[in-house]
């Protein structure tokens, strides 16, 4: 198809695409002539699968680029799961303290978890952790044990999940990754203000303390 | 304190430092003098606090404004739980289907919550559930039950959190629900692949099922 198909079937703009095109977020199309590129089925999912990460899971362009890039990995047929993890965390900009670290890791101990130091969800917890300290409200992580038996509870469900895709092809596997990671944690961040809502309804009366 | 002391102590340069003030993310500081003005200790807390919101909680500069603008609103001493937690959320760019509506809220009401329609959650899960659904993976939806029990823990550990600090006057408490809610969704976002791997390592042996 034609680049104006392309934009019309995918909802993105042609300037967009183009843009897609020279960051190296979606393959070149493929030159059928003189000022003429022609496109097909792969491109517009691919561009599906760019605008859910950008649109839905919030990524920046680059942050998207650094997550496709892992799930393109060809020395991971399934996608680099801890890879495509790390692109889509908020890069930490300078390394957390030794002390933030080993009270992150402390919890994973004892909830039995196998993780290794070089863990880039260690990274970023210890990351708030340090910035809770910064703060001065070191009280704010008194969640962090509830914090880690839910997530327990996703996490089982993620890899149910992978699991059931590991026949469909390698192709289908690494989308899960991406998907299931990205917009996984903004159906997370939803269904958490809507329970917010109810837990704070149970307790004060009210959607909101004020 | 001048502008290069500020600059100093943040960690955030002048050229940013003007930017937000510009942006209306920081007050203006106060004039002294001929191209001279003096910013103080409250500057410095609130320049603190957008750098997290920014580098850890990963939020764009118009969305860590309207973050703060819902927690500063005076009618809600305790910062407008639901106004902050949709400004923090990314926006959804479409109204999500009446389908994925409706599925979000049949598990709301097998959790026993109490959600009302407008929730700003409940739009962004539904969105996510639409995306699923646009790259033919409604089988990713499967998670929701478990995801929903997830956030149950995660949501209690939160109002406990806001509980404690009611006593410590609106500032407190505005603070608690945006570091909480913000930073909150990034400390999820890092536990939840600490605990990936376990499960992965658990199961395949391996951090990636690759």
């Amino acid at each position: 198809m034609r680049i104006a198909e392309l934009a019309e079937r995918s909802g993105v703009s042609a300037a967009s695409i183009k843009w897609y095109v020279s960051e190296g977020l979606l393959p070149a199309g493929e030159r059928t002539g003189y000022n003429q590129t022609s496109y097909d089925d792969d491109h517009l999912a691919r561009l599906r699968l760019i605008r859910s990460l950008i649109e839905v899971g919030g990524l920046s362009v680059a942050a998207a680029k650094d997550v496709l890039a892992a799930a393109d990995d060809p020395d991971h047929p399934f996608g680099n799961t801890l890879g495509v993890a790390q692109a889509s965390l908020p890069r930490v900009a300078a390394p957390p303290s030794a002390e933030s670290l080993r009270r992150v890791a402390d919890v994973a101990r004892r909830q039995g978890w196998t993780v290794h130091d070089g863990n880039p969800g260690l990274v970023a917890a210890a990351a708030v952790l340090d910035r809770y300290l910064a703060l001065g409200r070191d009280d704010l992580a008194a969640v962090l044990p509830a914090y880690a038996r839910a997530v327990e509870l996703v996490a089982e469900a993620d890899i149910d999940t992978i699991s059931k895709t590991l026949d469909a092809g390698p192709a289908t596997a690494a989308q899960t990754v991406v998907v299931g990671t990205v917009l996984g944690d903004a159906l997370l961040a939803g269904l958490r203000r809507m329970a917010q809502e109810s837990e704070s309804v149970r307790r004060f009366g009210t959607g909101s303390p004020s």
